[in-house]
C-alpha cells in the first residue's frame, strides 16, 4: 500500500510536469535554465527525493525567429519518489513507435 | 504491482489535469463546459474508466471584469483507473487546512 | 491610442489562449467541445466580441493510445475585440515556411 | 499603425507568461530560478528588448508543504517590445480594487 501512495506521488510530478511546461518558449539560450526552473519545480514536491529534466537539444528546431514551444517528443524527465521508506522511481520518456510521452515506473 | 501502476496512472492524471488548466477564465457562463472538456481529457488518457470534474460555483469571486482564474482551492475531481483488473480511484480536492490541493487514493 | 490598446487586448487573447491550451489531450473525441470551451475563455474576457477557435482535425494524429496532445501546429483561432469603439481582428494560424504559430492582426 | 502592431505583441507576451506559468510549484527555494525562466521565456520572443519577471515574496503564503502554486495575485512583469522602431512598454500587476491581473500599456 504504500508502495502504491508512493507509485501515485510519482504519476502526479509527471503528469504536473509536461501539462505546466509543454508549450513553454525554448532555444539553445535559455534551455538549460529552463531544465534547472523544472527540476526546483519537481523537488518542491512532496516525497521527491531527486528529480531530473532533460530538453534534448539536438532535437530543439527552432522557427524563423530563432526558438520553438516545447514539445512532448523533446521532454525527458526521471523522479524519485519516498512514501514512508518506499522508494519508486519514474520517467517520462518520448516513445517513438507509440508517438506518446510515455510515463512508466521503474524496477517495480 | 498492478496495484501501483493503477495509482501511478491515477496520479498522472491528476497531475495533469490540475497543472493544465488552472489559469483558465471561468465564470457561471462557461463553469459548465469547462467542467465537460476537463472530464473529457480525463477519459481519453489511457486506463481512465470514469471521471469527474467539479468547479465550486459558489467559491467563484469573479472580478470586476465578470471572470476569474481557475484557481486551486475551486477544482475538484475524481477519477477511476483500471490497469489489468486493478482498480483505483483517486480524488483532488482542495484542504483548507493544508491550504492546498490533495491529492490522494480512496479505499486502498 | 484606442487601435493600440485594442490591438494590445487582443494580442494578451490569443498569447493566453495558446499557453493555456496548448498541451491537452484531444481526439476526434472531444475536439467539438475543446473547441467551445477556448471560444468560452476567450469570450470571457475584457472587450472581446467574436471568438473562434478550430483545431484542425486532418491533422490530429493520434498515438497509439488514440489520442494526442494539443500541439501548435492545428490550432487555429481569431478573436475580435473593441476598445471604445475601436476594433481589431487578430488571428493566431500555423505558418509552415516559418515553422511558427503565427499571430497577426488583420485589416490594420 | 507600428504602434499597434508592438501593442499587439506586448499583449501576446503578458497573456502567453500569465497563461503558461500560474499554477508552477514555487516557494523561496526556487523563486528566483523561476523569475530567470519566465524572463529567458519572454526575451526569446520576437521584437522584444527588455523583460522583468517579479514574484512578490511577502505574498508567497505557503501550505504544510512548504510551497505553493503561482497565483495571479502575485506576479508582476513588465516588458519592452520594439516593432520597426515603435517601442512600447506594458506591465502586467494584480489590481486590488478589481480583483485582477491588469494587463496595460504605458506611457502611450
Amino acid at each position: 500500500m504504500r508502495k502504491a501512495v508512493a507509485a501515485f506521488e510519482a504519476g502526479i510530478k509527471l503528469g504536473a510536469l509536461f501539462h505546466q511546461f509543454v508549450g513553454v518558449p525554448v532555444s539553445e539560450k535559455n534551455v538549460e535554465i529552463l531544465e534547472k526552473a523544472m527540476e526546483s519545480c519537481l523537488r518542491l514536491q512532496p516525497y521527491v527525493i531527486e528529480a531530473e529534466v532533460k530538453i534534448e537539444r539536438q532535437k530543439l528546431r527552432t522557427s524563423k525567429f530563432g526558438y520553438t514551444s516545447l514539445s512532448p517528443d523533446i521532454l525527458r524527465a526521471r523522479v524519485i519518489v519516498d512514501f514512508e521508506g518506499e522508494r519508486v522511481e519514474a520517467v517520462l520518456e518520448w516513445d517513438e513507435e507509440l508517438n506518446y510521452p510515455l510515463m512508466k515506473l521503474r524496477n517495480l
